[in-house]
């Protein structure tokens, strides 16, 4: 049998186990796991130095360099993160709804784990163990595949999980790595619906469009976020021009950050040319529409491809618009359905944009930079959800279950 | 620009209308709807026989036939679950969680609808108003795929529907039907990401795998349930007997039927001859593992693929375990994740079997057959879901539901 199989049908039947352990069982494995990544760190270290010379050697560029590398520092944060788990309520085993119908069935919907979480990532060892840790608090096991360029430390990072799972009496199949990362392989695992429940792709573009288009287990899907902000003309023009900067500069890589800015003419008319000023002071370059260029000669053109764009750079797209609604119509049309932020001090407005926007976070006088679990309280993050159906936006710890109805009777039969 | 995207777009188009709609508009127009389904009787009946007859010619089986007929009756039942809609409770639009960040955000978790959902289905009209009832109540605009065998009644019953629509001032886009029914179109509609949000199979296991393994919009994925009932050494043997008649044989071509009895080698010594006697009497075939048919010479021998199969015919397969936890390998082997039931007299056993079976229903005491949505008391049912995200079960209104997180600040941004 593959390697994939075999480690799948190990993760399912670790399950049942699983299902069988205390929230206080998980702390405590939590705890042992954190303590492991502390007391492994010289191995941990050495491990990933491998990935880090193989990926100098071939040539990759210096910023991914740096996301894959660990140092004691990182690894602290790693095993601090672990930790905090603990304190976060379980929440698996609750009774979410009770009832008893006219025959006398008593119905009880429990929530329970997911299973098998079959995660699929990029070069990134933190999330190796944010998803094995994350996982193991929600009772479910998980297989992890990720980059081939981090092999070196994922099986060492996985190696310490599995030790710390041993030391808590845990099954370390709970937690296992898909070492052979060809990419058939990586197929073949979208389609292994006899043992995973869900797959989450976590990265860029490519790889979760991948997953989506060939999975048949059924995805999670995160990811892309072209965020607009729209100025009403009611915009209070300080607060208007600090959150434009905060959610396009404070991170411009990240899926939360904006892309295009769209400016209700009336507004635009008196504050446009600050605007302009303080977004360039603050690196960044902005493309207009034809009006924004009429006002600001020498303004780059925006063209249709800009407003598709997810930039995810200090650059910014910019559109005058005539009203709330023109502004909702082109969001609806570009938008990724992620995170979407209204200025103004006109609450029918608020109101209409709420109601009309879709998206999974909308905001009101606030940067879209907080579409985020831990800016949400949720304590930590498996991903941000940009489709529909299970979990909608930032996906906390109950994103990772599912549920199950128990019922009681005394011999009903359907008549 | 082809049926299929012009419609698609028309529905996504509708969303934004459905979304400003009052519960008592949605209500309106469902009693509109069903007032023209009456009104419509001679002409739907009359573009159904033409289906019939089709069919007939195309010598298709009398019992799909059936299943094709409309009649006035039928119509009226039809019309009447329509109009049932009106008294549940509309789920969209409601705050599910409120809170506060330290940072001052107000954080709202709102239900809203889908968007566009896409049926698809085979030859059974009655889908064709259940569906679109279901949408418009939940605001959700609906693209329906129906079979080509029913291609006259399901025109007939979407101009109608529409009629119902325009009389109550709703854009008649909110429900629309496919009228090509080529097997490439179906395949473009399943990765129709940017107008549909979900998709709903409703029908045999070769439809649903098909669309489970194509599509790339996300799937509610419904249908075939290979259930079990396990009755343990200490069950009631009359209650043992009445409930495995009644789950296997009250309607023996449905999902939440059952397919294999486990039954405790301690009450088989004492009741199997009964319990086999039983079962022919109610006209049902057993097909016996060794021990079964060392009980009673003569049984027929069941092979591994009895195990696996969803016979949906007055067939059961019974296998003889040693204990409880056999009978949990043997569900969780070889169960669809659908319904399962133990019948004892041993609370530990039922806790067991509750917590360690992985099924949507599990049921003590009680037929397998009330895992549907109106026996659970939602009132309407889109489908039983069999996988695990997003609604797990019969899936009434709120399952055509998802969430948007409605922010409000005063100028936070993110530090």
């Amino acid at each position: 049998m593959s390697e994939l199989i075999t480690k799948a049908m190990k993760a399912k039947e670790a399950t049942s186990i699983l299902n069988s352990k205390s929230t206080e069982n998980k702390n405590q494995a939590l705890q042992s796991i954190a303590a492991q990544l502390r007391k492994e760190q010289a191995y941990i270290l050495e491990e990933n130095n491998k990935d880090i010379k193989n990926a100098q050697k071939n040539g990759v560029h210096v910023s991914l360099i740096d996301r894959l590398r660990l140092n004691p520092q990182r690894l602290e944060e790693i095993a601090l993160a672990v930790q905090q788990l603990v304190a976060l309520d379980d929440p698996t085993g609750k009774v979410l709804a009770t009832w008893k119908r006219p025959n006398g069935l008593e119905m009880n919907q429990v929530s329970v784990p997911l299973g098998v979480v079959g995660m699929i990532y990029e070069a990134r060892p933190n999330v190796t163990v944010d998803a094995a840790s994350l996982c193991l608090k929600t009772g479910n096991a998980v297989l992890l595949r990720g980059s081939s360029s981090a092999i070196h430390s994922n099986k060492a990072l996985v190696k310490v999980i599995q030790q710390g799972l041993e030391h808590s009496d845990f099954p370390i199949d709970a937690v296992q790595l898909l070492e052979d990362t060809r990419r058939e392989t990586a197929t073949e695992m979208f389609k292994l619906k006899e043992y995973l429940d869900v797959l989450i792709p976590r990265g860029g573009k490519h790889l979760i469009q991948t997953v989506v288009e060939q999975a048949t287990v059924p995805v999670l899907e995160t990811g892309a976020g072209n965020c607009h902000l729209f100025i009403d003309e009611t915009a209070d023009p300080q607060m208007a021009i600090d959150i434009t900067i905060n959610a396009k500069t404070q991170r411009p890589s990240v899926c939360n950050a904006i892309e295009t800015v769209l400016i209700h003419k009336q507004w635009a008319a008196h504050h446009f040319r600050v605007f302009v000023a303080s977004l360039r002071e603050s690196g960044v370059e902005l493309r207009g529409d034809e009006g924004a260029q009429a006002m600001v000669p020498g303004l780059i053109p925006a063209v249709e491809a800009d407003w598709q764009t997810e930039y995810l750079d200090k650059i910014l797209a910019v559109k005058l618009v005539n009203n709330v609604d023109e502004a909702i119509t082109h969001i609806n049309k570009y938008g990724t359905k992620h995170s979407e932020a209204i200025i103004t001090e006109n609450q029918e407005h608020v109101k209409t944009f709420f109601e009309r926007v879709d998206a999974a976070a909308l905001y009101h006088n606030a940067s879209t930079r907080f579409t985020d679990g831990f800016e949400f309280g949720f304590g930590a993050e498996i991903g941000i959800s940009t489709q529909k159906l299970h979990a909608r936006g930032p996906m906390g710890l109950t994103a990772l279950t599912t549920t199950k109805y128990q019922i009681n009777g005394h011999g009903q039969i359907k008549a």
